[in-house]
């Protein structure tokens, strides 16, 4: 029998909406992507992101610590590990649904809770820079940084919102159960949110104030299931050159070379297409025959039969 | 080689503590209690509670309504999924930490998300009895009936309280995937809280407003992982009959047939021993060669040694 094509799909913020009842609704559209992709051989494993979600789940934790003051504040890390389950359960039944409404009854779907292991010399614990969670006032982002040692910056006049950083996802912890349940032929949403973020001390694993690129997250993931493919969705249907200028140019390939030059050149931004390319590249050029895609989610199954979405190999 | 003895092991509240510092110490005690099983040739699965963590997450998903009007109210299913990443996130890793200081390095630990149907009619929906979250005024549990269709019950002078339905568990919906890792030799921690109550609704999985007795559950998983042992955790040594009065006796052993006439007499308080006798006899009476044990945390050891607790056995 030919070995199934190994895809791990990268989904954006698009893919799970930004309240519960947009999430539900979101998870149906994904999964009928997803499970296109099995209809067409693939064995595939989920990553998402967690941006507005675990905002959500710090900004209850905090609301809880006004009503009852015996409660202590919880942390970041504590509030990514909701956030997977918040996410992977309304994800995983939505997929589980799709694969039975199309009569698919072997593959069983299920979420890991997975810790990621980033490098306590990481130098973007020196600048937090993601932002996670709603603005606020001049006046509660003091009272949040006064309180918890928050770090609160000003947005481009919307006003102050907490920074986090983003340090580069070193080692997936559950990696050997992960790779136990793709094997068998499971559905895996694994790494939700780019995983929870951990550093080693010594035997113990301690809770990192930070969270991890859901597109770098994967990309380690890919790696390290040896997957064939890593597909991240995005906003766009392809990378672009000289995006949002005259003769800005829609790429159907990007070879890691050029990627590598175009990144050089400043064609992608941070924050948004850049750390995109940048994972895709390192997957590409990881191993042989690795290909990664960046594509819409509603053309990730048109994108792995090679008819759009911009494909980066070596 | 001679098979693992295969164990199922409920962990009571006070495995757990009541808030996140309390958990993070009480984990470590946890698992050392559970590596000894380990250590004396059991492979082990973990199921836990989540009274207080539930209770903390509704409670902090309605502050962040307060503070935040657009936010939608949480279903309470969403609640027990969060509260599963809540613990399991904690739980898995002492129990990773104690197993390295121990210097096992072969057995990873996993928390799965893990749903398990209800059946809608279940009587339990018609009396919903078990109070969950933390006490509030008359004002606040009328305001909270009003405008969640929460029901609110006094209880004994303290207060009013949240009751949910606690309806009894049919299915574990990831049972594949739980299985596959225990063959595969993980350490897996399943059914959080009893497990996210779930109701068929064709292909679709509902959310069920309840939670599911975490000893009946772990009864469910240890017949569905036709486990050799299911231990109950609690705060005695030991299951007593005519309990509190002049002539109390602590029972070293409990056959099914004296357990069910000691239920019928009585002897089990209702919400407390109760459940964990009727799962330990439900477990013990559903195979030749089962056995269910009921004891204190810090005596698993002993107890699966023969040496203290409550065997309950054919």
């Amino acid at each position: 029998m030919l070995r199934k094509k190994r895809v791990v799909i990268a989904l954006g913020g698009n893919a799970l909406g930004n309240t519960l009842p947009e999430q539900m609704a979101a998870v149906k559209i994904t999964s009928r992507a997803i499970v296109d992709l099995i209809e067409e051989g693939c064995e595939v494993v989920v990553v998402h992101g967690n941006g507005p979600q675990v905002g959500m789940v710090n900004n209850a934790m905090i609301a809880l610590t006004h009503e009852d003051p015996e409660q202590p504040n919880t942390p970041l890390s504590v509030c990514v590990a909701m956030s997977q389950a918040y996410i992977g359960y309304d994800l995983q039944n939505a997929l589980r649904e799709e694969l039975l409404n199309r009569g698919i009854t072997d593959i069983p779907v299920a979420t890991m809770i997975t810790q990621i292991r980033v490098d306590a010399d990481d130098p973007a614990f020196q600048n937090p820079s993601k932002p996670i969670g709603k603005f606020v006032t001049k006046e509660a982002a003091d009272e949040l940084a006064r309180k918890y040692d928050y770090i609160m910056k000003e947005d481009a006049g919307r006003g102050w919102r907490r920074v986090v950083a983003s340090p580069k996802p070193v080692e997936v912890i559950e990696i050997g159960t992960i790779r136990t349940m793709v094997d068998s032929g499971d559905l895996v949403i694994a790494c939700g949110g780019g995983g929870i973020p951990v550093i080693h001390q010594g035997n113990h694993l301690k809770g990192a104030s930070a969270v991890i690129d859901k597109d770098f997250a994967s990309c380690l993931l890919a790696k390290e299931l040896d997957a064939d493919f890593l597909i991240i969705l995005t906003a766009v249907e392809k990378v672009a050159i000289r995006y949002g200028k005259p003769d800005e140019e829609w790429l159907d390939e990007l070879s890691v070379a050029e990627a590598e030059r175009y990144i050089g050149e400043g064609h992608f931004a941070p924050g948004s297409m850049l750390p995109k390319v940048q994972a895709a590249v390192d997957f590409a050029s990881s191993k042989e025959g690795r290909q990664a895609l960046i594509t819409l989610l509603e053309k990730a199954k048109d994108g792995i039969l090679g008819k759009t979405g911009t494909r980066i190999h070596m």
